[in-house]
Parts: structure tokens; sequence; C-alpha cells
């Protein structure tokens, strides 16, 4: 059986999503953590467009990956010019990306309301594109945009825009449910006539978007018609409702298709980097979501908690080790225990038995609060000190005020002040700062770089700050992940608490003492 | 063709969703706007579990609904027990609901590791309860718990499952995935096999969970092979991944598979009904969900703007209108004067040509500075406010300070002051608050309400920040995404600035002057 490969569009696709908004360096874990995952194909974005897009390309072409593919975007040549001309194929073909993925058209209301060209021009603009990215050397893939509607409209019409990709060389054709409207059936149906259409002259692959919440069955359901490469999302970022989503597909296809698309330990990873990525992404993870959510294998304890004892499959679709997850009823405690273990070798700690189960207890209590140690490493090893009784405290607090205030039409004005106890002395300091977190920043960084100074070279590089829990009003509790470099390493670390300014203390506090035990 | 229906078990199998408590009074009100939205079934619980499910039913039996049928819901009879001495089905017989909905099991596996009992007495458990209820004049529907594992386990077993139902009397029997975790195909195989199996025997009828990230899929898998009823929530409530979602189910049938489930005008509050549903149950809607999310409909500007103004069916897969729902056009970088136009018109403004060119300007220079109003629709609409020259400020600020603290081994403790000036009135008040912007938003209220006492009643949902600029180091730039709700709509602004608070602040003023604005 040809196996099925993943084509990740978070970094293009995905941005459109609300509130999406990754900087370079951002972009560039993305690319690391799909990699890790073992997803085939990274789609990177416009290589053009504009100048984060190029420093993107820029950086990623000096990046070393474990297996993934760069696969950059671009549109099929501007309609009345030769391909040589247009400049953006140009860029693309240019990149260093193996990959280069061209969207076109192969809905006749769109070359009628949109682009305003024939149909042979149509047909003339995809071949002539593909061809020009083969003869430079590229791997084009053919993104034939609104395909599903295309061919609800004009069977032949849609098939011809797609055989003329696959004749100029095209590696793939991948039939796109762009607004997201089709249901499974039909989508099996169309994607059966392509992959007959075509034979051997090209692969098929499916993109398909969530707006009738049928993205996923629509992937499985080209999949099964013959599809053998999947674009989406992980997590199903995307604008609308979302591209469909990766998080979801992979186990439906390895775990319930037979397909082998990744490693059984990559799969394993699907749930912490799921939740790594809504980290990085700045969403809040969705507890539902499928496979990888914190209630996907939560029990209600009676029957169903009993039969679960009984026997897993009872209750279960699969075990939830399988995808990285956790079942919620049953306290795995020695599982736990052995990845605490393992987790602090990582670290170079020794932990005993008693206090492996204490880290297990203490990191439970800690979750149940609102910690979140995926993207925390840093704060999690610090925990781990303190279970195995290695942990040093940089400093003693006496207390901190950060001040801020505003006059009619004036600047906020912002300040700090700190006393603390570093072995044995006492160091009182003032500083202004941009904001509350940046004054206490600066005052204690003052105060500890008579000791320390070099903590003084210290930056702290992205601060994210997410409110909690969902009983609206005042008693949210607010989660503070905080990214530091010393321009060797880059670390993270949390805090947690209903004040934001008491979890980003606890943040920067972890952060200067992570850099203090690495030296 | 025979009518789909739709059977609603929020009240029963939705209040397993983590999260999920109403009282009696706002079950009441569920069942009154399934009813209003054309829900034909709806399945208000167990007669007989508690006081609150006993004071349900009683207060039900006086509802006047207009067309929804309730249905209690109750287990098969125990085992090695006569129906007529269990005394559970006792009261499911004499519960005021015509319809009553018993689950029995149709596998295997759960005979030997969960009720321990043979293949013949299952199929007596579930032919005696189905007789004892259709004799007492109830219209019972068989659910078959786990029918696909069961299926596939061994096919002759469930099909004799639910052949049983069938002939002692059950109106339809429903095929569930309890685990969610089959995908379409494989549903719409056994389904089929179950329809022709019973032939005119009973309606089936499908029931499925979003384990797989395919409840809906499978529901319409299943009445593609002939299913007849629909179960699952609006809005797909339910443990684990929840149930299958209704509001997603509807469209479809109705819009897209061509049956007449409920009339266009229900259809039509789709939209309000989700919305208004996940108020009741204290749930944040989904704004990325199919057809009723407020981004179901978003476009950027540009190239997806401009088709859907040359012809709506070039990039959407619908009439939103025909769901409840609104076309949005989100504001971006590439915005010209049509798209601000159009947004000012939909916001009820007017804005000339000078005024749009000049909307045009600010918007760049403010998204060149971090503004971004695709989450800030209410700040973009007072930005147009502004530019059209009819923005009314709530108050001019004299002053505001707030003051954080914390000392050794104590809590924080924060503090805000404010001067405010209303109508020419002069406010000052002091207020704490669990963090900064909540001491401030306290304060900022407390001064306000003397003058606007409606402003005590919005509720802040959510907040996000994030640093913007990746020149690392402190002179970053902090954005506020806040969203609020008066609890009939909801809206989201920005604010961004160097500091967090002034950040915070701006946010925090445009969703009361929104609100002011809104009346």
């Amino acid at each position: 059986m040809t196996q099925v490969k993943l084509y990740d569009t978070t970094l293009r696709d995905g941005m459109g999503g609300q509130g999406m908004s990754l900087s370079v360096g951002e972009k560039l874990k993305v690319v690391h953590a799909l990699d890790a995952l073992g997803v085939h194909f990274v789609e990177a974005g416009f290589p053009s467009s504009n100048p984060k897009e190029a420093e993107l390309f820029e950086r990623l072409a000096g990046e070393e990956l474990g297996q993934a593919t760069i696969a950059a975007f671009g549109m099929t040549r501007r309609r009345g010019l030769a391909a040589e001309d247009d400049e953006a194929l140009h860029v693309l073909a240019e990149c260093f990306a193996p990959v280069v993925c061209l969207v076109g058209k192969s809905w006749k209301l769109h070359l009628e309301k949109v682009t305003k060209v024939s149909a042979e021009e149509n047909l003339a603009m995809i071949a002539d594109s593909i061809a020009f990215c083969r003869e430079r050397g590229k791997r084009p893939v053919f993104d034939a945009e609104h395909f599903f509607d295309g061919y609800r409209d004009d069977p032949g019409f849609a098939l011809e825009c797609v055989r003329a990709a696959a004749e100029a060389g095209a590696e793939n054709v991948t039939l796109c449910d762009t607004n997201g409207g089709s249901l499974p059936s039909f989508v099996a149906e169309a994607t059966a006539a392509v992959v007959s259409g075509l034979g051997d002259a090209a692969e098929v692959g499916i993109h398909t978007h969530n707006d009738a919440e049928c993205a996923v069955a629509n992937s499985l359901a080209a999949v099964e018609a013959g599809a053998r490469l999947v674009q989406g999302c992980v997590n199903g970022y995307g604008e609308r409702c979302g591209n469909a989503n990766l998080t979801s597909i992979l186990p439906a296809l390895q775990l319930k298709m037979g397909f082998d698309v990744v490693s059984a330990s990559q799969l394993a990873s699907l749930s912490s980097t799921s939740h790594y990525l809504d980290e990085l992404c700045n969403m809040t993870p969705d507890p539902n979501r499928a496979y990888v959510g914190r209630n996907a294998f939560a029990h209600k304890a009676g029957m169903h908690a009993a039969g679960v004892a009984a026997d897993a499959r009872t209750f279960e679709h699969l075990d939830p080790a399988e995808v990285g997850n956790e079942r919620e009823i049953l306290a795995s405690e020695l599982s736990g225990k052995a990845t605490i273990r393992s987790a602090a070798e990582r670290a170079g700690l020794e932990l005993g038995d008693d206090a492996a189960a204490n880290a297990v207890e203490e990191l439970k209590r800690l979750e149940h609060r609102g910690y979140h140690y995926e993207a925390a490493q840093a704060s999690f090893e610090l925990l781990l000190r303190r279970e195995a009784g290695v942990y040093e405290p940089l400093f003693e607090l006496e207390s901190f005020r950060v001040t801020t205030e505003k006059r009619e039409g004036g600047e906020v004005e912002t300040e700090a002040t700190i006393k603390v106890v570093v072995d044995g002395e006492r160091y009182m300091e003032v500083a202004e700062g941009n904001g509350p977190v940046n004054a206490l920043d600066k005052a204690l960084r003052a105060a500890l770089k008579r000791r320390y100074p070099h903590l003084a070279e210290i930056e702290l590089t992205n601060y994210k700050v997410r409110i909690l829990d969902e009983s609206h009003g005042t008693g949210a509790i607010t989660r503070v992940l905080l990214d530091s470099t010393d321009h060797k390493r880059e670390w993270g670390t949390i805090g947690v608490s209903e004040n934001i300014i008491e979890a980003s203390w606890e943040a920067l506090v972890d952060s200067l003492a992570y850099a203090f035990q690495q030296g």
C-alpha cells in the first residue's frame, strides 16, 4: 500500500486564522516541531511577499531538518504573460525550497468572475507555470482551488485542469475544497474520478476546510478514494472554521486505516506537539479536541470507569498512550514516576523512589492549578531540582512594589522598587520600565548583578499571558509563559496566579534561577 | 423522500460535558429553544434518577411546546428480572413523556466484561423492556450502545440485538458509536446493513460522538445509508470530545442534502439559537464553529473580499443569512477604501470619500504600530466612528495609578485609583483587584456606573497579551486583545503600547465605549 504523506500549511494557510501571528523565530520552532512529529512537507509561505517571509526563507535554508521537506507557495503565472516574465514565479524557482506549490483555478465560475480568463488561457496558465518550475529543478505540487465546486459544476473542465498540471510535470495535484462546503461522499466520488483519470501521471492530494465540520472526514474519504497526500494544519488552524486538522487525521490514518504515516514514537508525541504549537501560537488548547484534548479520554466515575478498569477497550476507541494522551480516571502513578525519573535523568539529576513519587504528586497539584510545563521546560527542571533537594535559591525577597501612573494626555510611567537579600547582603533598587514586568525585571537584575554579573546578559525574548478559566468574571487565573535567552540557549519558564504581576514574577524568578543553575 | 428528524440529547448525554450544569429553569429554556428551532425530539433525562430530574419532568408535563416531543431516557431491564419487576422501567412507563429511549448492549465484549450476561439473556432484556414500554402506550426508541464496535466484532449478533428491539415494538432503533471512534465509510456500511436487515420493522437512527472528529460526517453518512433520526446536541455538547453537533448536521441535511428538516425561518434562527444555548450553558461560543461561529463567514480583504463582492458564491459555500449568520470582511493592511466603506455601512455609518481615505491612512498607520483589528471588530468600528466624526467619548481621564506590592511570604496586593470627569462631574475611586487590569477596570467602572449603571453588566471574558516585535530586549510592543460580553452580544477590542497597563487600558476603554455606543 502506498503510504500517505502529510503536508502542513500552518505557516501559510493557517496564518489566516484569527489571532495567528508568529515571529520568524517562532515559525522556525513550528517547522522543527512539525519535523519532529514526522510531517513530510512543511509549507513555509510565499518566499517573495514581504521582508519577514524573505528572512524566514533565508534562515530556513540553513536549518537542518530530520525528514521534512520545505515547500514554498505561490500562484500560477498571471494571465497574458509568459511564465518567464512572471517575477513571482522566478522568486519561487530561485528559492531554496525543493517543493513549490502553485495554486490555480479549476472552477469556471472563478474564471468568469474572478480571474476573467478563458478556459484555454486557464489551462495554459497551469501548464506553463508547472513546467517552468519543473524545468528549474523543482518538485511542483498543483493546488486545484475550489476543485470540488468546479467538479460539481463541470466535471470535464475540472479534470482537464488537473490533467494539465499532471502532464506539465506536477508531482502531485491536490484537490482543494477551498470554501469547505463539500461532504464526504461527494469528495470520495470526485477524488476517485481524478485518481482513475490521472492514473500514474501524478499523485493526488487533498486539501479541505472545516466549514461543514467535515474537513477531517473529507480528507479521510479522499484517502480511501486514492489520495496519498493530505494538506492541513496541526490543531486545525486556519481562517473561518479552520483547515483540516492534521492532529485528527494522522491518528485515524495510522491507527484506524492501517497506513504507516509516522513512527509509533512520533505518533506518541502528538498530544505534546499539539499543545506546544498552541502555546507558540498563543491559542488556548481545546480541552475537547479529538485524540489530544485534555478531556479526550476523560471518563466519568461509575459504569464507564468500571468498564475501563475491566478492559479499556470497552469504552475507549484506542489506547491514549498511542497518541501521547492520558486517561483521566486512572492515576497512572507508575508511568508517571517512570516519566518523571527519565526527565530527571535527562537533566542530570538523580531522583530516588520517594522523591519521584513526591514529584508526581507535586506535578499533579500544580497542573490542577493551571501550570503546564510543555512550553516551560526550565520551570519543570527547577521543580525536579527542588524535589531532588538540589535547588539553590538565588536570593530572598523582602518586598517589591510596582506602580504605573498616567495623567491626562501624558505618557504612562512605571516604576518598580525591590528589596532582596543575596548571600546575606541586603540590596535595594529602583528602576523604571516600559511596563510593570520590565520595571520589575530591571530592578531585580540591578540588585542581583552586584553579586552575579552574568545575569545581566539574559534577555527576555517572549512573554505570553493567558487567562485560564472560563468561569467568567474576576476570579480568573492568569498563566504567564516567558522565554529567555543567554544568546547560546533559550529556555521557557512559567508562572500562574490570579495576579498577572505575581505570575510574571514567578516566571521571571524561574528564568534567572535556571540561568544561575546552568552557570 | 422520508424526512429526517432531529433528536437532541443536550439535557441527558450533553450534560456529561465538562462544565455543564443547568438548573431546572434553565433546562426548560433549553427545551423551548430547541422546540423553536424545530428539533423533533428533546430528550429530557432520566425521570427517576433524582429530585431535580423529577421536578423537571413534573414541570415539563405542563409546558406547551410547538412541535417537539419529549423523550425520557432509561436502560433495558436488569438481568435475571422480569420487566414488570424492574422499578426503573415502571417509572419510565409512568412518566408523561410519549417517547422513551432505552439503551442496551449489542457488543459481546460488553456482555462479557460489563453486564456479564449471556447473548440470549441480552436479547431477552432488550425485547422484554421494549415490549413493556410499548404495551404501556409508549413510543420506544432503542439505543444500541457501542453498535459499531459490536458490528465490527460480530455483525450477526449486533443485528440480532437491533432486530429484537424492532420485533418487540421499537419505533426506532438508533445505532450508537458510543466511544466515537468509527469512521464514516464504516458507519455507512453498517447502517446500510441494518436498514436493509430491518426493512419496515423499525426506522433507523444514528447517535455519534466526536472522538475521531467525525461525528457530523458519521451522522450524515448514516443518513445517506438510510437512517432517518439523528441524535446529537446543539453546539456538540457532551463528554470527552462531545456528541454529534446538531448545529452542523441540520444545515448540511437541509441545504446540502435536500431534506426538509425544519422551516427556512427556523433554520435562519440557527446562529442565534446556538449563541443563546452557549449563554445558557455558560460556554464561550467557539468563533470558528461551522455555520454559526463569528468567523464562519469572515473573509480577508483582498482577493477573497473582491470575489465575494463580485459574486458571493465564488468564496462562500452558502448564504450566511440562511443559517442566520453574517458575512464579515476583515480589515487588514490590504484594505482599500471600498472595504472600509462597506464596513462602515454595516456599522450604520456614513463615510464620505475623504473620511474613507483618512480611515485607510489611519488604519495603515495603526497596523504598522501593531494594531490588528481582525479579532477586535469593536475597536475597528470605534475607529470608523472617529473618522466619521460621530465618536462620543464616555469620559475624560484626569489620572490613574495602579500599584502592586509583595512582601516576603505574603500575597501580592493590587490597588488602583482613578480620577475621571463624566458629563462635567469629577469622580474619584479606588479599587482592589486580583491584578492591575482587574483593579483598574473595577475603579473605572465604579466611577462610571454613577452615570451609566448598565456598564456594570459587562463582563470581560478573555484577555490575551502578546509581545509584538522581535527586536528582543526591552523596547517591546505589547498587544492586548480583550473580549467582552453583555450576555446578548460579544465584542473584541484592542490596545497596543510598550506598557501592558496602557495597552490594557486602551482595550478596556474601547470595550466600554463600544457598549456605550450600542446603548
